[in-house]
């Protein structure tokens, strides 16, 4: 059975300030779980009802007890914990990736599948972005945030600091179908309501935007991973 | 105050059966209420807390009503119940998108959006596709949903009448960077789990991929709403 402090220290982790304190988090799901085993990221604690074969960091526990631990409505049968792994420096001779202020859980774990897919080694997120390692990004990203370097930084120091390119996806820009894109430079994304801060986007060298091609009486832009997803697409496409 | 009759029919909504039974279905939220009011759909009732300014059809409710018929765990301040509007035949020869089983209402309501940013007109769904007057599909699609024609179709038999190209989203396929689509055709995107079912594939003509960049070990593959926004790019970029 589980001690309190045992439960106590896994609900924690729902906060990131615990996660920070602790340096672990929490990640649900066989699949992921799985994929997490298989790469550099060090397993803390599996708590499992069924045996998984991770020895002596394994710790079989009843279904009750699962679900005391669990942040999903509907558990699976383990719940892992994780440290949270070194950052590495970024490489500024690559395409980056940086989110201003990205709030949605779930887009931002698209967005990492996202980068995984598109070869992107670096994500630099801005410190108001959700964080990477919240339970919910974890599911979303299925295993892709093992293989993407997940910065968090101030980002208008950062853009201040970088010497290449700044490309703002903005509603009314450059056509990117009709542009040449370089193998290197920083694809700013922006906050789900507001699209990129007005401080950030005084640093931004080239605005770009995907063309519509519907009802022009429509006003809704993309969401930001679809919009990413294009964009990126379109960086890589010219390769 | 509201009737238990009118509160068992707004809440009898959530399933599709009922929805079907009654040709009605609810829509939460000022922003897609208002976008809905500003379009061909027909207003049935808005229950709201604030007045809203839709005439006859506005009904002032407390925020006690408003919690019993909302299926959001925090509501807004209105539920709208909507007419589901008349099907319009498909115009066979545009670019139409087909779903093959795409069950989750978040991906639908974002290829929705998407079918509305690239100027699709009809969306075809196979019959076991998550119903587009879903709660959920409908908030997520952000009014396109008014925009996109989407049919409901034995999705076999209306593959077979099809006499232009069918293209279908496969892991291995044709490079999309190297090809060159016309105006007309069909696009197929497969299950989140399973992809295009085994018989829906012997009617594909093209198969086509989007290349991965990344890390060759990782096995995941791209999300079918990120997937369509980058093949929709593809189709329409060489207009």
């Amino acid at each position: 059975m589980l001690s309190k402090n045992q439960v106590k220290l896994i609900r924690s982790l729902n906060q990131k300030k615990y996660r920070l304190q602790h340096g672990l988090f929490v990640v649900e799901g066989f699949k992921v779980i799985k994929e997490l085993l298989n790469s550099h990221y060090v397993l803390h604690t599996l708590y499992t009802t069924e045996a998984f074969n991770a020895d002596e960091k394994e710790v079989l526990i009843s279904e009750k007890d699962l679900k005391r631990i669990s942040f999903l409505k509907t558990p699976h049968t383990a719940v892992a914990i994780f440290e949270i792994p070194k950052i590495k420096a970024i490489d500024h001779n690559q395409l980056i990736v940086a989110l201003d202020d990205v709030r949605d859980p779930g887009n931002l774990g698209t967005i990492i599948r996202l980068c995984d897919w598109f070869g992107i080694q670096d994500l630099v997120c801005s410190k108001e972005t959700v964080d990477c390692f919240n339970p919910k990004v974890v599911q979303a990203s299925m295993g892709s945030i093992t293989r993407v370097n997940i910065v968090y930084v101030d980002l208008l120091t950062f853009l201040e600091n970088h010497s290449t390119a700044i490309f703002g996806a903005y509603m009314e820009g450059e056509n990117v179908y009709k542009k040449t894109f370089p193998n290197q430079g920083v694809l700013v994304m922006g906050n789900e309501a507001n699209g990129i801060s007005e401080a950030v986007e005084k640093l931004i060298s080239d605005k770009i935007t995907i063309p519509r091609f519907g009802d022009i009486q429509a006003t809704e832009s993309l969401n930001v991973a679809t919009a990413t997803a294009i964009l990126l697409s379109e960086f890589r496409r010219s390769r």
